[in-house]
Formats: structure tokens, sequence, C-alpha cells
């Protein structure tokens, strides 16, 4: 089969991941500082201008591998839960898909990248910051909709959104892939733990004054669209 | 007054933590590769020489960052509520001071060094390691005691112990004193979350089934003993 522009582009664009994967790895390892662009091209098998080929400088390849570490998150956790109905099937779903990126070995390495360094600075540090915050945000909407519609006991938004993910982000700190504990039981015990102390039981007198029912999609969009009647 | 020989070793004291602190915060602001002996010692207004007055090297400053780090968690979180017999309560106490600990100004810097560093490497990276590890099996067993003693609901310790401390040190990533949550209400919304949902509710069969009676001190050192009877 001939190579089209399209199918040169994937193998590019195939590279180019391998290559900020490749130094995610380094830079976690020695540190940013102590990693140079010899040592991060010589990883990837590259010489230093077949690195340059790939980023402009040091600083950019840091942004390029924070931003393909929001990219895999919002792809592979956030995007796919935005459309779950209930606020706590969301955020359960969303626990479950964002422990599963931090356990898996490829995409480990950027995930971590994203909260270890603050090595950015001016726009590019914004850019990262307001995506992050995207997430703070869509969690504590998600909370303050599902307490609104009597799914869980009072809780404060910000303090149940920054307590998801310390639980969650720790994990990268001491989850061994080879341990005692497998991620998918991590993931239900960590749901389990989180939401069955939140979650209000489903006895007659509750369920009398918050009848559940089929909702809008993407409703934490709507979070601020006033009280449900 | 004379200055005696302690009231020297005081100053002295009081003179090296100065040292680690203004190093912990050098260390987390430039990053350990970045910051030089000759930076740090101008930041706590020394020479170089006078610097290694304190110090041997630095990762021996390192090391010592650390284990000072350790010496004032333990001082002031872990020691303090060993003595509590209920093991909810010594859990939601140890929180407490965790948090106030990870919010606090003064400790702040050391105890984020403890958490974002690996630099160590060898026999000191050990003795750093079992400290913390310490701390982790305190809590396992201090949870897998409020399971025996019919406490709180089963969870799996491990995740249980790992998930207060994502939590709780994950606190310095977003917390600011300047901010809408103070630290006192912070800890206290945090124990409601995580604790809330776990503690059984005082209903008369569980009442019956599991008694509460005075129990005697340091009871996570005997989380191993076996059943209670």
């Amino acid at each position: 089969m001939a190579r089209t522009p399209e199918a040169g582009s994937d193998v590019h664009r195939e590279r180019h991941r391998e290559v900020l994967e490749t130094a995610a790895r380094l830079i976690r390892e020695q540190g940013y500082e102590a990693a140079s662009v010899q040592d991060i091209a010589a990883a990837c098998g590259l010489t230093k201008a077949g690195l340059y080929y790939y980023i402009r400088s040091k600083e950019d390849l840091l942004l390029e591998i924070m931003s393909y570490g929001m990219d895999i998150f919002e792809e592979r956790v956030l995007l796919p839960v935005l459309a779950i109905a209930d606020p706590v099937e969301r955020l359960k779903e969303c626990m479950e898909r964002n422990i599963h990126l931090v356990t898996e070995e490829r995409s480990k390495e950027v995930t971590v990248i994203l909260h270890e360094h603050e090595t950015l600075t001016g726009a590019a540090r914004q850019q990262i910051n307001a995506r992050k915050k995207r997430y703070v945000h869509f969690l504590e909407a998600s909370f303050e909709e599902a307490m609104r519609e009597g799914r869980i006991r009072r809780v404060e938004p910000r303090v149940a959104a920054f307590s998801f993910l310390g639980m969650v982000l720790w994990i990268y700190k001491w989850f061994r892939l080879d341990g005692k504990i497998p991620a998918d039981r991590l993931a239900a015990e960590m749901q389990d733990l989180f939401f069955g102390g939140l979650e209000i039981p489903p006895a007659p007198a509750k369920r009398a004054r918050h009848p559940r029912r089929p909702k809008a999609a993407h409703p934490a969009r709507r979070a601020h669209a006033g009280a449900v009647a």
C-alpha cells in the first residue's frame, strides 16, 4: 500500500508521542534540571539535531509533555464521563477511569509530570493550569449537583473535589503493578470508600422527596443554572 | 545571665533548624539539582564554609531536611495520638493534626520535600522510607482495629490508609492560607467526608453485638494480637 500523507502524519505523530514518553521518563528519573537535551536525545535514539525536529526548546518539551498528559487525561477520563446523567455515577466512573490512568505503565509517566513539576512559566504555565482547573471545577459542579438532587449528603464541594483528587493522584506514589492489590480492585475499593459513605441510602422517605428520573446529558455544564425544581 | 553550654546548644540547634528550613524553601523553589550549595549558603546569610559548619554535603543536607521533617511530623502528629484508645478517634485526631502540619507556613516546606524528592540513595533513602512506612502501618493497623471492634464498616486497610494519606498530603498542592477555606474548617470537613461514611451508626442491633468499652492504650501496637473475643 502506498503511504498517503495521512499515514506519514500518523507515523510522525507516533514517533512524536514516543519522544514525549521517553523524555517524561528521563525527567522523572533525573529531574528536569539534571536531564540535558543531549541525554533526552540519546534516550530517544536521536541526535540532538534530530530531537530538535520534534521540539523547539527544553521548556517547550516540558509544555508538550504536559499538554500530551492533559490530552490523554481528557480523552480517557473526562470526556467519556461528561455525558453520564447521574452525578454520582459520573463521579464514580470518573474515579475508576482516572485510577486506571495513573496505574498503567505507559500513561503513568506523563501523568506524574503534570503534578510534580512546576517548572513552566508564563503563558505555558497558565495554559496547563487552566486545563487542570477545568477538572477541579467539573468535580465541584458534579458534587454540587449530587447534593442538589439529594443523591449524597452535604459536603463542601471544594474539599470533596480535592479529596477525590488526592486519593486518586497519590496512587502513583505507592501503587505497584506487581503488588497485592490489582488496579481493578483498587478502583472498586476506592469508589466504595469514597461514595459508600456519601450516598444517601434509598430509604422510602428520601426516595419520595427526591424521585430518580432521566436527566439531560452534560449536567455538569449546567451546574450553575439554578436549583433543581 | 551567663550562657550555659545547654543554652549554647539551643542557639546552635535553632540556627541549624533555620538553615534546614531555608534550604528546604530554596530546594522547593529551584529544584534540588538547580539549587547550589553556594545559593543555599547565601540564602542562609552564611559563607559556603559557614554552611559546611552545619552540613557535610548536599545529599547530607537533603537527608537532614527530611529527618527534620519526619521529626516534626512524629512529634506533632504521630506520637500524640498513639495513646488514644478508640481507633476511630485516634485516626480522626491524626488526620486533623496532619492537616495542620501541611497547611502551616513554617512546617510546610520540610513536609513537602519529604514527599516530592526521591533524590536520596542507599542507607539515607532506606532510613527515611522506614519512617514513612511506620506511618502507613500505623494507619493500616488502626483501620484494622476499628473494623475488628465494629467501629467502621469493612474496608481494605491498605487502600484506606493510602486514601487517608492522599487526601491529607495532596492539600499542599492546592491549599492557600488566604483562601476561602481555613485550615480548621478543612480539617473538620475532611474528617466528616472520610469518617462520616465509614463509622457504623449506633443502631441498637450493632451496639448489642459490639458494645463500646474502655480499651488499653497503644492499641495500634497490638494490631496483630488476634481477633477481639
